[in-house]
């Protein structure tokens, strides 16, 4: 393949995943006045990851954890997003994901689409420090978008604080100062009744 | 500072670059339906730099490349989006972005917030090949999304082939390969009319 076919191939995919632009999550942003999409969302681990490394407790590859973040939700664009605590949508999840990483990684020459999907795959099996560090990032950040809005996106779909301590318990495994932090929030959310606790959902 | 001290100043600036979901660019996404927002923009940067570092004709650190993109607009969330073309609003840019990196960069810990103004001061001035290269990739994209949207936003502001060229002049020194792709499609572009040319515009 020419450098000017490897181009061609590399600029179809810079465009199609523009999509992921359009791809709504349902938390909503620090402003409340619109739901953040996952480009938008993808930006924002990056960053945090950049900014909160300094507190794992195992030592990282930053580039690789920040590249993992960058492309961790490009299946969405065929997949969709998938809600985490949706768990008739789960059942699927993979498939319609593993399908989507085929259509749209095969997009770029052979070489970097195998690169791409196997930090997909990475990111998704969680089997590294640095895989491990951007999904304790990933799963962090909804907490803030959460509680910074009042709970806005956990009360339209009824979320128990146990189901977000669920969500976030990995966090422990690479950092005991984010996961105080973020247990602290939850505490919080439950108290101002930003979340449903175990008692008011069986009651 | 305590370890809990900084974790706290840290995520004010996570909290705080929330915002840059709201500056919008002036090009609009390839769908044509929305303008697209710095985040989104950064976000995309990023991953093209991934994706395109290997046309570089210098070595390149790809790690300092993409962190340089993430944080690149950050500024805007005070000083707004200054369109490239716009030789009024050119005039001051440099203070309100400087009062804008002072204030931003401030809220980090003081080894981070000087780490992140390096870098942006370094994108700035394009004193590296990292910082030529991210200001090569950040200059290609809007060609890509006017092309793309028959030059909906070159079009909205009466720009012309000679403006763009201009502005897209740099990318010669980084990649020949990248060059001759962006001279490709100025040229369409005005053949097909999305962009004045010198002579429409004076006649």
């Amino acid at each position: 393949m020419t450098e000017i076919e490897r181009l061609d191939r590399q600029m179809q995919f810079i465009l199609e995943i523009d999509k992921l632009k359009d791809i709504q999550r349902r938390n909503y942003l620090l402003n409340a006045k619109k739901r953040e999409n996952s480009s938008e969302h993808s930006w924002h681990v990056a960053v945090m990851a950049m900014v909160l490394a300094e507190h794992s407790e195992q030592k990282l590859d930053l580039c690789r954890v920040i590249s993992m973040l960058l492309i961790h939700d490009l299946v969405e664009i065929d997949a969709g997003d998938t809600y985490c605590y949706d768990q008739q949508a789960a059942l699927d999840k993979s498939d319609r994901e593993n399908a989507a990483a085929e259509r749209l990684f095969s997009l770029l020459p052979q070489d970097q689409g195998r690169w791409i999907k196997n930090l997909w795959q990475e990111f998704e099996a969680g089997i590294s420090p640095e895989a491990r560090f951007a999904n304790a990032v990933d799963r962090l950040m909804p907490l803030l978008h959460n509680y910074y809005t009042q709970g806005k996106s956990w009360l339209e779909h009824g979320i128990s604080s146990d189901e977000v301590r669920a969500r976030v318990a990995s966090i422990q495994e690479w950092s005991e100062t984010l996961w105080e932090y973020a247990l602290k929030v939850i505490e919080k959310s439950e108290s101002y009744g930003y979340l449903k606790t175990k008692q008011s959902k069986t009651g």
